[in-house]
């Protein structure tokens, strides 16, 4: 079935979850949201976070979409519940996929997550763990500055480590061996967060598990894309589109094409 | 005539210029808006940043105010002239003042200007002082992450030192005497800048000057205040006003009592 996946995220971040799915499911339509007149979503309320997914969902929901990612923690972490009772679509997030590799890598049992103000402070991660996993001990972390930094293109800076020590000071101490980057923006920093936390820290991302995710659900629902011609991509953002190109590019990668239009 | 001053911003920063009017015009009720839910705005295009302010201004306009100061200079660069030509009201920004203290301050007529990425490139800085003082010297610099860092407390740390010295670097060489901080968010930032860009050169802040402009405006206007009651201020915030009450005490001192509501 031709019908597009939709995906949508406050910003850029949710493109390295598109890299990912178009890497996994190479023959589908995609439809990719930015609301980046919002952005950043980690520090607002609860309600208002609900109420901008639900208007992005909105939005993908009228361009035909047959199945919804949400690309990104923050949304997902506070909206998900809401927009699964609501949609008359299947939805997938990044929080299960970012909690099942969490607790496949980790050998210690003891885990770290990193994430928004928002995100950390849902408490959504360390309920699902708790729930199969009690004995886990889990260390949850807000670093509401990573967002701004990247979108600024200053994430490969001395000020970009000095900020990620003092809110991984905690950790230190803690002795964990994985921890998730809860939030889709965070693999742009890998390299700072890993210097920081050291070379036996695993770093663990959701993006393409949850892509593999979204590929077997399409399969066991029979849902794929069986037409052989050449996947078409739309790119939409709530402000700016040619900023939102610009800076796209960093998150995609070159091998993708911006040939879909941005409006 | 009792009917408030309104003041808004796209969070705590304006509450820099609300500080000055309360001790310039002590006997005036006042109301403030903070757009929480839309902060920050200095990232978002023209066009989204007129909408957001003409909500606010609408939104103050329900609580019968007499005046209406634009505390931020985001939306003063976008959206004065448009809302001057909408509102029934008069209309006080922070973008005249500021240019004003500049002119008056330098003596070597080399000035900078440190702003939002939308500020900047509004350019009306540089044409409103081009348009009587051509012979001026100015340096526009975007500083986007300075917002973000005041917002979470990070802005007396090295982290900000390294990226003011990142931003401020084209300085180095233009010989500047004279900055002006045209966000009110900056002031909190004051120490860190006027390190990184030496003791001889003056910071200046247009909150004082707005608040003076305000009061010979309704002198003059015969609006002032004169029944001799305590003054009522109400705060409202579009997002988690509980955030609001907290932030807002470091912006506004602890002189003013949180006596008003926030909802």
């Amino acid at each position: 079935m031709n019908r597009p996946i939709g995906l949508f995220d406050s910003g850029f971040g949710g493109l390295t979850v598109m890299k990912e799915v178009v890497r996994h499911l190479p023959n589908e339509n995609l439809i990719y949201l930015g609301d980046t007149a919002n952005l950043p979503y980690g520090n607002k309320s609860p309600q208002t976070i609900i109420e901008l997914a639900q208007q992005n969902a909105t939005f993908l929901l009228s361009k035909q979409i047959k199945l919804l990612i949400i690309a990104c923690h923050t949304a997902c972490s506070r909206a998900l519940e809401t927009l699964q009772k609501s949609l008359p679509i299947p939805i997938i997030g990044v929080i299960q996929p970012g909690v099942e590799l969490l607790l496949r890598t980790t050998r210690t049992q003891r885990v770290a997550i990193l994430g928004t103000t928002s995100t950390i402070e849902s408490g959504v991660f360390q309920s699902l763990i708790q729930k199969t996993h009690p004995h886990v001990q889990i260390y949850p972390i807000a670093c509401p500055l990573f967002v701004p930094l990247i979108e600024e293109g200053h994430h490969n800076t001395q000020a970009a480590t000095l900020i990620a020590h003092s809110y991984l000071e905690p950790l230190k101490k803690a002795k964990v061996d994985t921890v998730l980057l809860a939030c889709t923006h965070y693999p742009l920093m890998r390299a700072v967060l890993q210097q920081v936390l050291g070379p036996d820290v695993q770093l663990v991302e959701p993006a393409e598990l949850c892509a593999i995710q979204a590929r077997e659900f399409l399969q066991s629902s029979q849902l794929l894309n069986t037409q052989n011609e050449k996947p078409h991509y739309e790119f939409y953002a709530s402000d700016d589109p040619e900023k939102f190109r610009r800076l796209g590019k960093h998150f995609l990668g070159d091998e993708i094409q911006f040939t879909a239009k941005i409006i």
